[in-house]
């Protein structure tokens, strides 16, 4: 082995003076600071109210978070929102995938956006695992909508219950209308019961549909189209067009067939080519029309009050539910009891007596 | 004031033996034994499983009965035809009044006891108050077919809750299966909720309609037609004839544009008078042939056990929820929520928390 060298360099240094910190430490506190009050409630409320949509961005994000110390705050964001609420138009969009609803929101919100709306694009889609292509999830579907500094595109809310994901999207609404959103549209997928908690929250229900496809082929579920306050049959062109004038009146036709809306209006069909801007004037000159009837005859205000009626019993009933199922001895008797049901050895009514006196 | 004269008679009498009781005690004490023995579930019960139609309506009256004492002896009356029941085929017939329901539920009904068929008659009408004359509480309006050894007619379950009526309907539908009864018809009003509950107990739902009136005209509410599995136009004679034809081909059409049952089956339209006995043949072949194919695809069984998860369920929320609305602080804190949700202070899942922590 080589003898080890002490290692003494050709270079001496005098001790010098003390380095100052790199970090600035008061800086660093004031930017802590800024970022705390940044999920202040205070400071996001004032930036939603004044249409930031980062702050607005956050505030969704907050209200979807499951973390605890994320729901006081969600809670105080929506109290303080409220007031600034219930300003907007909700208009429901639904239709099966490949009906072309990405395309159609692009349009129809690029027309608004030059009419002066700012435009919200929602979706409620429990079951976004499976459709994930489809839906508002993929943002670049809008390419020319996302651009828009009047525009406001969030993808799906997550969640594992219809009930959740329902809550979540209202209270998103409520946020969105207190940063001045004029119109919001709320996209779902036409196959689950999603569409059914989507029609009891907007004001307007607009079904796409397809020419030449029976429903069965659309996999539209049975109700949906008497949910409909306008059926909208895009990809109005081209060789589709003579077949989708034909639809028209064959759902004219069917629609004459259920009895009034107690809105009082008779839902309209019409055509679209959503890639060539063509008819989506009209579909916002029905939307106006509906609008304005209903606002004359107190339907509008009628429905957000049983809307939100609805909302409350049906939170309080599912809750209800869910903690009665939940219990493990309920979960034991029930096997048991549906099982003697189906042997005939006892009612359904029995058996729930069973139930509910354990 | 005249003397009082005492009381003695002319005519004097010996002690004579003393009088035998007027009543014979055992000959009483075996009457009552007997009066309690016809209420007495074994007497009942093989009453009607011999289908004697005095126990089947005794049996019926104890099952409608609020006694508490009859509750216990229903339970008792219920178990113990179980396992006689489940053999008939359960039609829901409904339509507005005036659309021909008692006319042809008698031609049907003659028809079907022609056929060999034992035939039990009943009615779903929580608002039997209102509709009175419309519905087989009138008993005259199907002269023949109460007449008949092999029918049996009961008019509506009186109750103020549809979930109380729905359950004395099943229970009865029980024991007319245990009477030995093939065919049981279920007549609703065709306006109201009844129909979806009438719709949770049937195997097959038919709707009579008139021809040239629309849905409007017809009362019927949204979402009926989608339950049919035949549209039965009546009254398809003289000069309605046309208009008749016309109205097949229209709800043919309609028809077309729902989505396909999961039954597999496509719900037919059919002509009827069944004033002249017309067209009431095809209904019931219908009937046979929905009959065949649901059994050989298993959906006959399948609906049936739905059903009765249905009603399991059905049961237990509502009980559920009446007895968290009944609470009063709930009243009273309900009415408060509400108006703060109007007044836009809270939102309804905010109320509902509140309201489930009470």
């Amino acid at each position: 082995m080589a003898k080890k060298i002490k290692n003494t360099s050709a270079l001496k240094e005098k001790e010098g003076v003390t380095q100052p910190n790199t970090l600035n430490m008061e800086v660093v506190n004031k930017l802590r600071t800024l970022k705390k009050k940044e999920l202040n409630v205070d400071g996001l409320i004032s930036g939603i109210l004044n249409g930031n949509q980062t702050a607005l961005s956050q505030g969704i994000t907050i209200i979807e978070s499951k973390a605890k110390k994320h729901q006081l705050l969600a809670k105080s964001l929506i109290e303080k929102s409220l007031p600034h609420a219930n300003k907007s138009i909700r208009i429901g969009i639904t239709g099966v995938p490949g009906v072309g609803k990405s395309t159609f929101i692009e349009s129809f919100g690029k027309l608004l956006i030059s009419k002066g709306k700012r435009v919200a694009a929602l979706t409620v889609d429990p079951s976004s695992s499976i459709s994930k292509g489809s839906i508002l999830g993929d943002k670049t579907r809008m390419e020319e909508l996302v651009k828009e500094p009047n525009a406001f595109i969030r993808p799906s809310a997550s969640g594992s219950t219809l009930g959740g994901v329902a809550r979540k999207t209202r209270e998103t609404i409520i946020l969105c209308e207190a940063a001045g959103f004029d119109v919001i549209l709320i996209e779902t997928v036409g196959v689950g019961q999603s569409e059914t908690a989507v029609h009891s929250m907007t004001d307007f229900f607009l079904l796409l549909k397809l020419a030449g496809a029976g429903d069965e082929l659309q996999g539209i579920k049975r109700g949906i189209m008497e949910m409909a306050d306008s059926i909208v049959i895009n990809k109005a062109d081209g060789e589709n067009l003579k077949a989708a004038k034909m639809a028209k009146n064959e759902f004219n036709r069917a629609l004459h067939l259920y009895p009034p809306k107690e809105s009082g209006w008779n839902p309209k069909t019409l055509l679209s080519s959503a890639l060539n801007n063509e008819g989506i004037e009209e579909v916002w000159e029905v939307v106006s029309k509906y609008f304005e009837k209903t606002q004359e005859n107190g339907y509008f205000q009628h429905k957000r009050k049983e809307q939100n009626k609805f909302w409350l019993m049906q939170t309080i009933e599912s809750r209800l539910k869910s903690n009665f199922y939940a219990r493990p001895s309920i979960k034991i008797e029930l096997e048991k009891q549906l099982i003697a049901i189906d042997e005939n050895r006892t009612t359904p009514f029995e058996a729930a007596e069973k139930l509910l006196n354990l």
